[in-house]
């Protein structure tokens, strides 16, 4: 997706070699017109499967999988993290480890919302070790739905995230994959 | 907003009088057609005002501010809680009490993306004793930027909240506005 990868060299920034801070435009501020975009090549990129719910997992994910629901006329479901008096006690969890954030939390998604009936599309901001999407694909498992597929906006294709999920058999979709951010430069595959 | 209050009659649960539980439609599992309407609504409610960004906090405002930033084609910023590698030392900080997970918090948002030249409408999902919504208008206070009205989906109005962001004379537009959940039965002002 041309018009990201544009946005990704002008606006992003490496750190450390290792660390890409899109918070101008994808996860603190948000640039809409670039998200509308966003939606309309997750809709064309997964067109002609089957999905009755997009999940994600909060924060930084919710703007993306919100806009690609709209384009899928689903509903979509955001993951929390942690706990909270208004949550359900009957949940789905699991647990993932944030490498951003250093320490591990639980995710929950409420067994009201996703059953064996469901064919999931899983959309989130970014791959790189597969921690959080493999933790919501193990809820939709514990769920029985069907996972029809795995949308994320920018893949660090340098770490072994998309191995891991193509190794259980899934399919990934990936809008911007960085081969390289040696140096604080960025290099798309 | 009818078909918001029909929606909360419909599929919001009452628990202890105190709690209204939403997360079927609006802050767990999200209805794309209802946050639709929502977002036009919020444009129709602010109409001919000048707004330049939508600022929210972190996770369940997002959704919600996205749409509405869509329909006002502004960017829109959402609030972090806690801290992050990836995350920008120069922030806004302000602390919150959350009455819902029953602890304070710090919400930050980077000074990149905010300033004096700022027209900001405030958009947050639940507005109860006003906490969350006092801290968003003070990160804005300290970028110097202007508030020019805050949007709430749903108003607990028999909190205090509303009257806390008036008298600081700051404009308030709630989408519904409960008087009363006493017996767990929800009456709308």
């Amino acid at each position: 997706m041309d018009l990201l990868k544009r946005k990704i060299l002008d606006d992003g920034k490496v750190i450390d070699g290792n660390i890409l801070k899109v918070d101008s435009f994808l996860n603190h501020q948000i640039d809409v017109k670039l998200l509308l975009e966003i939606g309309k090549e997750f809709r064309k990129r997964f067109n002609d499967i089957k999905i009755t719910k997009i999940l994600t997992v909060e924060a930084s994910g919710i703007s993306v999988a919100t806009i690609t629901a709209m384009n899928f006329n689903v509903p979509v479901i955001f993951a929390k993290k942690g706990s909270s008096k208004n949550q359900d006690d009957e949940t789905y969890e699991s647990e993932a480890f944030s490498f951003t954030k250093n320490k591990s939390y639980i995710m929950k998604v409420s067994k009201k919302y996703l059953n064996e009936t469901d064919n999931v599309l899983i959309i989130d901001d970014f791959l790189a070790n597969g921690e959080a999407c493999l933790s919501l694909i193990n809820i939709a498992g514990q769920a029985g739905a069907e996972i029809s597929g795995i949308g994320i906006v920018i893949e660090k294709a340098f770490q072994d995230g998309r191995k891991k999920i193509e190794d259980l058999g899934y399919h990934v979709e990936s809008l911007a994959r960085i081969k390289s951010m040696k140096d604080n430069q960025i290099e798309f595959i």
